[in-house]
């Protein structure tokens, strides 16, 4: 995988426009914290760690664009700002969080501060990029030569700096040696799977075979899937973890028929704060997501649309989340605890 | 409802081209057997009950359009090249053995021979149409009062001669006076549930809420939805009913959440030839049909699709099978012998 979701240039945040993936691949130069929360909004960059990713950088382009004077001013105004682009999403606060602690206890001058606000927004995507490398890592005991792995959205090197969560681990598979194939469920509305996951599984030189949200179930029955490997957006401290909507489900047929569930996430989509995940607020996104489809009206006018961007999963039916710091395997407060607070 | 989804007229089969829905209600006009043949494996017309309605007139047209002296020959020649256009739905190969029983027991002159298909016919196309009625009336006791229903694909007067088999028992409450809503899955690849269940409910006046397949789980964790009601291709003489791809894994997050789940087919459905839903011949589409939607395309090249069109839901998960003859609790090899063999 060569693609460079964000890179940061000459005090701008270039991203992929993933709204525009597969069909043409272009940048989207955001030089303004309103570009950021704009490309945030409406998904020209999604994934949980790769907004957290973009956030940083959105409160160092807060900072460099201050006027004299107002540097810690505007970058918290950018922190807070940012807060508001999308609500499900933990990595998001996470970074948020760390750019508010620097800036707030930060004692220099605003020339200093600025150039911290930037390094510190460089090593959040850095960071990401070692956490995915060793969610690969680890993952990798799981996957078995020849196997057959579901995935749904896009958990991939697009939803973070580099390499992804779920897909982070079926390229080490892939790199590895391991004979490894890969189903993509297509995951309406917005069809990350097929447009996204296909694409940079296929670049990679993984088998991909795409099949709609709803297909699972005939795929399990027959035997055609060995493994489920999904990302994470955020995870509440008993194992609970919200990820794109059809995850839930996904995960019920996958336990109906006996074949492993498993999440791959950074520590940093862990909410300690939630007891469970009932507390997890759900983004619920614009109707027309629904109703049009590459510019085509599917669905008659004067009805409603439901349109939930995410779901939870139980803790109970994942069967281990792999992360950078180790594996939790049957997932529970206790052992969530022992690996986040280690 | 005043929708024709099939009309005979001056012996041609005129037809609604529900790939056009909803953008434009657009007839299509059948003059040959190919025609009907075409209609009927595009998707023109669809829903197992009209594809048998089909049938019927692409026979009636064969002889109407045969030769002297090669009436029989020429109608059971269509019969057999109709029974080449889809696979699964069995109403097809039933409505297409009346015709033949009719065509080979004939001992009249070609006039009357003709004549009679014809009549048979325009019967089955009447005959689905009181059947259709008969099970919304089987499934009114079913639907209590506020119920919100969850259905998929679309199994309503657009795959029927008129009313539907699951639509028909909500507009069958709906016209009692009872207070419903339609939860409606999209049903990609094809979308027959955003396009033609949402378009019909919506024209009867039923509210309708649009979701994607993949929000089942989050609705039903989230008490939005009462009751599941489907229709199907094929039944097996144990209860296990093939249906639109997706209903299998419905039925099992239906299950899980102790959301009742309804099968409403007539009887024409049932193949007792059929040990299981396991012999159920699954018909397997076109790959473009999941790559490219509304014209465009959403996946990368060079990789594959899995697009399986039915599915099968066991017996165990089906809370009642709601016929024309009647209803069949808890269905069994047993109770479907006694309703269908009675």
């Amino acid at each position: 995988m060569s693609l460079e979701t964000l890179t940061w240039k000459d005090g701008n945040l270039v991203l992929i426009d993933q709204t525009k993936l597969p069909n043409v691949e272009v940048d989207r130069v955001c030089e303004t914290v309103e570009d950021v929360w704009q490309a945030i909004k409406i998904l020209a960059v999604r994934g949980a760690p790769a907004i957290g990713v973009a956030a940083g950088y959105g409160v160092a382009i807060g900072a460099l664009r201050a006027e004299p004077g107002k540097v810690v001013e505007d970058s918290l105004k950018a922190a807070d700002y940012l807060a508001t682009s999308r609500p499900t999403a933990v990595n998001l606060f996470w970074a948020l969080d760390i750019m508010r602690t620097l800036i707030n206890s930060h004692d220099g001058d605003e020339a200093s501060l600025t150039a911290a606000i930037v390094e510190k927004a460089i090593w959040i995507h850095d960071d990401d990029r070692a956490r995915c490398h060793a969610i690969g890592e680890n993952g990798l005991p799981f996957v078995k030569d020849g196997a057959t792995i579901l995935t749904h959205c896009n958990a991939g090197g697009l939803a973070t700096a580099e390499w992804g969560t779920a897909l982070a681990v079926i390229y080490a598979a892939h790199d590895a040696g391991k004979k490894v194939a890969a189903f993509v469920d297509e995951t309406r509305p917005l069809l990350q799977g097929a447009r996204l996951s296909a694409y940079e599984l296929n670049a990679h030189g993984v088998p991909v075979t795409l099949m709609c949200d709803n297909m699972a179930g005939i795929a399990m029955k027959r035997g055609m899937i060995d493994m489920v490997i999904v990302g994470a957006d955020r995870i509440a401290r008993n194992g609970d973890a919200a990820n794109k909507i059809g995850t839930y489900p996904l995960a019920l047929i996958a336990k109906h028929h006996g074949v492993p569930f498993y999440v791959a996430a950074p520590t940093s989509t862990f909410d300690m704060s939630l007891d469970n995940g009932d507390q997890i607020p759900i983004e619920e996104r614009d109707p027309e997501e629904v109703f049009v489809i590459g510019e085509r009206r599917m669905a008659p006018e004067n009805i409603k649309a439901f349109n939930p961007a995410f779901d939870v999963t139980p803790a109970n039916l994942i069967a281990a989340i792999i992360t950078d710091k180790g594996v939790i395997n049957s997932p529970s407060e206790e052992k969530v605890r022992a690996l986040i607070e280690a």
